[in-house]
């Protein structure tokens, strides 16, 4: 090939909110294969917020990412080399392949995937690692009961859409927060929630409360601050509460809860967890999201970014809230 | 009988901190007993931190303790009267009856206890109520491991003492937190603890870590606050804690957390637990304890205060943590 791959690479580690400096674009050579590797052309890169830890070199459960290389994450694309019998030239797979437009694997790392009834990109999002991660918290920590509720922060989100969706299917109070009533809107209207509290409208327990008139059995935790301890404040006996992140703290403040005396008050279970760390549940949970979603049962959004260059402003704005559903990066023409 | 009943009932709800006001000492008659009905003179109060939480009228976990009523809480005494053929004249039973000289009971909250081995106001401590707790949230929650490290609060105490002797006997490295020099002593010269923080020596977060080189993998948390912050920074990935009691906020100040994000960080799994809501565990708790207690194999130490009218000074004492292992007091001369 001729053309030359394009990446980006992290720069420098933030220091607090993260900015468009601590990346760079480099140009390089598009990666050579040898026998049993593949060659990947990724449409979409996929961008979470367990990436901002790892921009850190802090003590996390994961390790950092290393300065000066291409940033980490989650691809999907097309093969276009394979020296590998596995994969053939036209095949849609998934990977971690990183911000860059090519990436090279050796097969164990690429799935191929079924894109004639399930879109591409979908795999990185309900029917991919947020999908599964939803399922896991939902069926595995809080494992709610009909007629429980169920409040879950990050409601629009990713992760936050499909776990609303997954519990009023099981018959459950299903109570979304999220910021602003545009969102808000979309969790209620699309997502078909109970409610949805804005948490940017300056009463939040107030709202919570309302909104939650039997209190709250399970809580999903995409954010920790302030909504956390809201929630805590409205949890009923034996509640459980599953946190998956904290995106409220990602640049280091420290996160100051009031109302920790209800996991004694309460007896509640707090557990965090992280879904890479369970993937027995992966198959089953795939299977599961892969048919909801084939069949117009799941509802998702995408709100994507286009071109590479874009990724550290389309980033940073899912810290500050700012995409609506699952946030991707487009590497080839819309 | 000619003598008289005494008792001591709640006056007031304290605001903030228990004062000796928020009490009253009251004569009665001795009650008469009907058909199937107990007579018993106790001999022993216990006194625990629970009872701090039912003086409030907060939403809690158990019914507030009614104003111009006895003060409820755990005794152990012996049959004085008996129209019920379960209970004999000269039986020694454990009993909820009360702040009190005499209660009565129809047999159904009152069980006779064995004096041979355990002394009775061991069924008041290690073999009562804080034994059983110390060995629902250890053996339920914490689950440890031999080398794992364990860590106990309020751990001169008498459910910490018990925590840690148990934990010790699993092969785990067990470190207690308690206040003072003399606290600290006992807890490691005398519980066998590989070592003991004094929380009041005012390097709490230094100490601590230095007296868990392998990071904390379960924590018994009797008090909340500050230890259970500096706890969580040195929790180690998959660990467990048990919250058994939060008693650094019980006069209701806020309790502000800056580490929960090692809940996520480190997949932790953080559980609330009233013992009293797991019955089906106290028979094969109680066997375990009464057997240590009896061979001497798991230690003990009371502090005892004489007299129904020491008991509010007493109770109050506790809460400041004056006491040294289980608070009890005693009904009957010494």
């Amino acid at each position: 090939m001729s053309e030359k791959n394009r990446q980006i690479l992290l720069a420098s580690r933030p220091k607090g909110e993260v900015t468009p400096a601590d990346f760079r674009l480099v140009e390089a050579e598009i990666p050579a294969i040898g026998p049993g590797e593949v060659l990947v052309r990724n449409h979409f890169l996929s961008l979470d917020p367990y990436m901002r830890g790892r921009m850190d070199d802090a003590k996390s459960y994961a390790a950092s990412q290393p300065l000066d290389e291409v940033m980490i994450g989650g691809t999907a694309g097309e093969v276009v080399e394979s020296r590998n019998p596995e994969f053939a030239v036209g095949d849609r797979v998934m990977g971690m392949l990183g911000w860059q437009l090519y990436g090279k694997d050796d097969g164990r790392m690429i799935r191929k995937v079924d894109t004639s009834r399930v879109p591409l990109s979908a795999y990185l999002g309900a029917v991919g690692m947020p999908g599964v991660t939803a399922w896991y918290g939902l069926n595995r920590i809080i494992a709610p009961k009909a007629g429980e509720t169920v409040v879950v922060s990050a409601a629009s989100g990713a992760v936050g859409s499909v776990v609303g969706q997954l519990a009023r299917r099981k018959g459950c109070r299903v109570v979304g927060v999220a910021g602003g009533a545009q969102k808000c809107a979309i969790v209620v209207d699309e997502y078909g929630f109970d409610a949805c509290v804005d948490y940017k409208a300056g009463q939040l327990y107030a709202d919570l409360r309302a909104a939650t008139p039997d209190g709250i059995d399970g809580y999903f935790d995409n954010v920790g601050g302030a909504t956390l301890d809201a929630v805590l404040r409205r949890m009923n006996a034996f509640g459980r509460i599953a946190v998956c992140g904290l995106i409220s703290s990602y640049d280091g403040q420290p996160m100051l809860l009031q109302n920790f005396r209800s996991v004694l008050v309460n007896r509640l279970r707090v557990e965090g967890f992280i879904v890479s760390e369970h993937m027995e549940v992966w198959p089953e949970a795939l299977r599961e999201l892969g048919t909801l979603v084939a069949t117009g049962e799941l509802k998702y959004r995408e709100t994507i970014a286009q071109g590479l260059e874009n990724a550290p402003e389309a980033f940073i704005g899912l810290l500050k809230g700012r995409n609506v559903g699952k946030q991707l990066v487009r590497l080839i023409a819309p």
